[in-house]
Formats: C-alpha cells, structure tokens, sequence
C-alpha cells in the first residue's frame, strides 16, 4: 500500500474538529442543510482543503470543491467525498468520515505524487440526510442533473422556510455562480462508515459495496371514527389505531416470509387525536421497504399495499397510501467494485462483498460515471445517533484502501 | 310531570352562553382546569345561581356551589350538577348540560314551590376530564374524600405548572377558603350526555344508569434498539413499533372474544425517536379497558398484560406496564334508580335502564351518598368533539326527569 496506516491516522483528528462544528449537548452532532453550523463546518473543510494545497471552490447549492489538476488535457475528474450534514442529534461519522478521508487520501497523494494525470477533486456534497427539507440528495442530485435548483421554491421546512430562501440566506442560489451539473465526471468513489452490523460480526475491515439497495418510501393514512373509548361497543368501532396495528404486524410477517435481503419498517407513527380515552380516528404511518432487486422491491411494495387495502376494506376504514420516495437499487461498477477488492486482498485486509440498506450519495452517480463504494464498520450497527463509533484503527484503513483506490484511477490508466 | 318541555326549554339558551367561554376556531369548547376561560365560565354560572336566588359558594379547590336552604333543620343536602371543564376542542354538553339542567330545575323548583325541606344545592365541579393534569375527578374526589388538596403539589401539567400553582394562580388553594370534603349530602344526581350511540339506536329519551363501568388505565412502555431500517437485517431487529403492533392487534383479539360490555382500547402511542427510516427503539401506548364487573376487569386486564409479556420476551423486547388508574364499577342506588324508572314510565317518556362505558363524577359519590344518573342522547354518539350533538328537545326531557327527581328527594319524604 502506498499510504501508511500512521500517514492515514489523521483523519481521525480531522474528524474530531469537524465534530466540533454543531456539536450538541448529548454528544451528537446537528448540522442541519444551510444553518450556521452547517456553513461553520463547510468554511473549515474550505481552509483545510485551501491549507492542503487544493483549489476551493463553491458550487451554486453549496457543494464545496477541493482541487488538483490533472496532467493531461481533457481528462474526466476523479470525484471523491460525502456529505456534510447529519441527522438531529447524528453520529461524528455518518458522511463526516467520507470527507475527512478524501481529504486526507487526496492531500496524501498530492504531498507523496504530485499532480496526477487526471483531475482530482475531493467534495463536501452540502446534503444528503433529508433532516431538514422534506427531500434527500440535494447536493449529490444536482451535481448529477437528478434536481435543478429550480426545485428549491417548492419545497418546505417544518418552520416554513423555503429550500430557495434557506439557500440564498446561506449566501447560495445566486445566478452569478458556479452550475452544479457536472458533465466531466470519469468517476465517483465515496467511503462510508457502514451503520449496519455485517463488518463487526463477520469481522471484515473493509465492505466492498455491489449495490445500494433500492428504497420505497411510503406516507400510509389510516381513517377511521373518533369516538369515546368507554361507551362505543367494540362491535361499533372503526378503530385506526386497531388498523394500523393490523397492518403493522402483517407487514412484519411478510418481511419475515419474503427473508433478506429485504427490509420492511414503520418508523413514525402518529395518532389522532392520540388521547388515552379517544378511539383514533386517523393514524398516519410510514413505510421503509428496500431491496436490492428493483423486481422484487416492486412486488412486495405492491403485495403489502394491497393486503393493507384488504384489511382497510374489512374494518370500514379508509385508506390513502401516498408514495414518498422511490429509489431504484443501484449497482455499484463492477471494474470499481473488483479493483477495490484487489486492493484489499493484496494488502492483506480483510474485507467482503455486501449491499448497502442505507442509501447514499453514490447511488446518485451510478447512471453518470462508473462508481464505487466501500464501508468500514460501525460499532454495533449504531447509526443516527450521539453512540455512532468506528474505531480509530478501522477509519485509517478506508483511507488507506481509498487513497490506493484514488492512485489507481487518476495517477494509473485504470479507467480508459 | 311538574315541570313542562316548554319551561325546560330555557336550559338551550344557558347552555349556548356556557359555550361562548372557551369557544374555539372549530366550534369547540376548551377550558382547561383554571384556565382563564374556566374562571369565566365559573364567574357566569355563579351570576346565575346568584340571579335565580341560590346562595353561592366555592370551595377552596374551586367547586362552585349554589344552594336553596331547606325549612327543616340537619337534613342532609341533596346535591346535583355536573363538571365545568372540557376536552381540548371538546363539545358544548359534555359536563356543561349537568349544570345548566341542574340550574333550571333548581330554578324552576324555586319558584314554583318555595323552600324545599332538606337542602337543595346545584354544584359545578371544577374538573372532572383530566385534560389538563394527569388526574380525573378533582372536583369530585376532594368533595368525596377520594383526593386531598395536598396532592396538588405532585401533580404536574405538561407545562410543568403543578396543580397546586395553578390553583392558587387561579385564586383557590388557600386555607381560608372552605374545606371540599361534604359529609352532609343527603343524595347526589348527575344527568349527562349518553356519548354512546345506545339510546339513539334504540329510540330511548332517557338513560337510567345501573352502573358505571369499572376502568383500568395503563401506560406501556416497550423498548427494543434503535437502528438503522436499511442496514438492520429483519432477524436482527428489536423494533418496538413492530412488538407494540402485535400487542394491540392481540388486544383487540382478546377483547371480542370477551364480549360486550367489555371495551379495550388503545388510543395515544408514542413511537422514538419516530423518524421514517429509524426501527423505534421505545414505544409507548396507553391501554383503556373498562367493563362493569370488577372481577372480569382485573381478569381479561391480567391476562392482556401477560400476554405482552410473552411478546415482550419473544422479541427480546422490554416491557413496563404502569397502571395509571384504577377505577372500581360503580353501582347506582337501586332505591334512586327504581325512582327514576318510574317518573320516566309515568310521564310516558321513553327510558332505557343501561350502563355507562364513560366515567363521570357520579361514580365518585356511590360510597358517600345514594347516587343516581341519567343520560340523555348523543347524536351519533360522538363525544369530546365540537361535533357533539344533542337536540334541544332531549335536552329538555332531562331537565323535566331532574326537575321530578329533585322534589322527590328534597321536598318529599323519598329519602329516609
């Protein structure tokens, strides 16, 4: 390997500063799409990018850019990074950590190689949680033409506020700068801390990722009759809360019969009125269901939702399922995906093939450059949370794997 | 009958003013235990009282009293009203019509036969919904003994006022004002608002009330792992929201195997952290289950929380199961209740001896005094709605019933 582990054992004081930027009294982090935080963070990552001799650049959503400049004329741009914000109350990894080990791979490379033949550019993409906006990917998503700015009038925040306004109020958005839809892309390679438990219990340092699991994501309502929870017979009730449940524990059963990879989840539930006393007469769910098949993703998705219609049918309730978000799955390349294996394997690391449940911003290129992805382990699977953990030892291994991986394809003729 | 529909029929107009406190945009009424517009409410019904010639009082929680003194002297006091407060966005019977039927009759009383010979007092508690505090029955457990005014200071409001604040910001509290607890009533009468569908389904004008139902309320609390629901396999799940799904959905099994009067429900849940694409790693729900024999009661509400145990310890989930309240059946006095039966079948109205699923202040008295209640229709049987409905003429029917029980039992020798 060309990167030492102790060369590659800064990140984790990268992180650490970075962590400080939104850091919240439970020991998580906030950096919430366009807040002060989030700009703090993005000023940092600008000084450390400009400090490790790169070329800073905004782009018009806020995606912020280091530079090195390749060689030869014409040549696509290596793109490697992740996202900046986080969740309420996040982990100091999810996104952070694929930054942090860019930054430091690519300032390893620039400092030990010099210029490539190919551009080289290390991203902060300004979003990918969906924590504030009702709407995930935006920096990713306009880099690949997936969004348009254009977008940003329609969609709300909890407090009101525009996507358009919050952007321009960070000092975004304006017509005089850089357009975020990149056309010179020759690949995208992104490391990520994996939120899942298959590297811990399996024992591997390194997941090399095949597909990103596609997602449906759908808003359930549940109409029923409130009533008074002592004097309305049970045979006279059209209990939402009753239904829903019904729903819930068939969707469970399903996901059971249908066996992995598939994942089923209702994660947010809300009762109406949600009074001890009150039969709901409304209850609004949601529904997660990922796959790697986009085939079966669909079948099931369809199976569920008609055996909800059936059960709505049979209690006298209504039903409005609303489709909230639909990702296809989204392989990863397979000249990537075998280079990075190599990697591992002639460096003597351990790591596995495996899918990724969660989304990600790689699954936004896969349909403009080839794309690779790669997960270090997150201790007990714990994600979205203050708890989120990926020992020092195993985020200087993905630097390392990322930084060979980055030599390979802007220093070598890996990609023709 | 003494009284006429058209004489009964003022008690329309008094019930319309009572709703102007605390109306809200939705055509509800809102007044929460010493609230500005309960205090408004208190003020107006005291000018009432005060204009129909009663003598009025409060008591040091806030229990408004209006009373007509009788010609003989140490009879005990035949009291009879309902409670003042509401639901959030409740309806202008719930509570309100109790008083204002007990006032026109107390009225009518007045002046067309004089003094009575024991006591005759109209009374408007001041609580009885438990909206605001976690704690039902305020006004009628200090008259009867249940509570005490010391426990004002444990009980806390979701603002974290605690009862005993609010009661002296509301003026009441203080030692100088006269003690709640009565040991000088003589019988209590109660007439209410069905909130049930039962006498509109079968035609009944008055509900003669045998028993109220017994109620056990508990609060659940489930708690599995928060993870992430792309990266969480199924098999190494412990969702919360999926193992509260099973309960409720086994519950309701339970409860229509066992069969009317029996009622469970379940109607506010909490899901944590309640985000999309988090498995919840806590759930809450409160359980309501209320039937009319104590022993059935405390057997179908074992047998539930056993078997959420099981569940709980299947899944590998944890479970707590707080029992919030625990109300005993409460029998009406057979004597009463035989008298009420025969005014109805006297002046041809319609009647229906029946129980009540609901809890009222009523069930507070049973171990103090003899205690009766009737009921008059819902329309649709919606209650704790701004929907709630009762015709003007079924309202007045109430008023004529309460009218003939009151001289019974304060000008006759009914009670001995």
């Amino acid at each position: 390997m060309r990167m030492t582990m102790e060369q590659a054992s800064g990140v984790t004081s990268l992180l650490d500063e970075l962590a400080g930027y939104g850091s919240t009294a439970d020991g998580g982090v906030t950096r919430l799409l366009y807040s002060q935080s989030w700009k703090d963070a993005q000023s940092f990552l600008a000084a450390k990018m400009s400090a490790a001799g790169l070329e800073v650049r905004y782009d018009r959503v806020g995606n912020l850019f280091g530079r090195m400049e390749g060689s030869r004329k014409g040549q696509g741009v290596v793109l490697t990074g992740s996202h900046i914000d986080t969740v309420r109350s996040g982990g100091r990894y999810d996104g952070a950590y694929g930054i942090a080990a860019s930054l430091a791979a690519v300032a390893f490379l620039r400092s030990a190689y010099g210029e490539p033949r190919r551009p080289l550019e290390v991203v902060s993409f300004c979003e990918e949680e969906g924590s504030r906006f009702p709407l995930a990917y935006w920096g990713s998503g306009n880099i690949t033409g997936a969004y348009s700015t254009g977008m940003a009038q329609r969609v709300v925040d909890p407090q009101g506020i525009t996507l358009a306004h919050a952007m321009q109020a960070a000092g975004f958005g304006r017509e005089d700068q850089p357009e975020c839809l990149r056309k010179d892309l020759a690949a995208f390679v992104e490391v990520h801390v994996e939120q899942g438990v298959i590297l811990e219990r399996t024992g591997g340092r390194i997941g090399v990722v095949e597909t990103i699991a596609g997602q449906r994501r759908y808003v359930v309502t549940v109409k029923g009759e409130t009533n008074h929870a002592g004097t309305t017979p049970m045979a006279m009730r059209r209990d939402a809360a009753a239904g829903a449940a019904e729903m819930i524990a068939m969707l469970e059963r399903a996901a059971n019969r249908a066996g992995e990879p598939l994942v089923a989840t209702v994660g947010r539930m809300k009762l109406m009125p949600n009074i001890p006393n009150v039969i709901a007469g409304t209850v609004e769910f949601t529904l997660d269901i990922r796959h790697i098949s986009e085939t079966l993703l669909t079948g099931f998705s369809d199976a569920v939702i008609g055996s909800f219609h059936s059960v709505a049918e049979r209690r006298g309730l209504e039903l409005d399922v609303h489709a909230a978000l639909q990702a296809r799955p989204a392989p990863m390349d397979p000249v990537l995906t075998g280079r990075l294996e190599k990697i591992c394997s002639d460096g003597g690391i351990s790591y596995r093939r495996m899918m990724s449940g969660a989304g990600h911003d790689g699954q936004m290129f896969v349909n403009c450059c080839p794309t690779a992805m790669l997960f270090v382990p997150s201790k007990g699977g714990v994600s979205h949370s203050p708890e989120e953990y990926t020992a020092a030892e195993d985020l200087a291994y993905g630097v390392v794997v990322l930084a060979e991986m980055l030599y390979d394809l802007a220093y070598e003729e890996t990609l023709t």
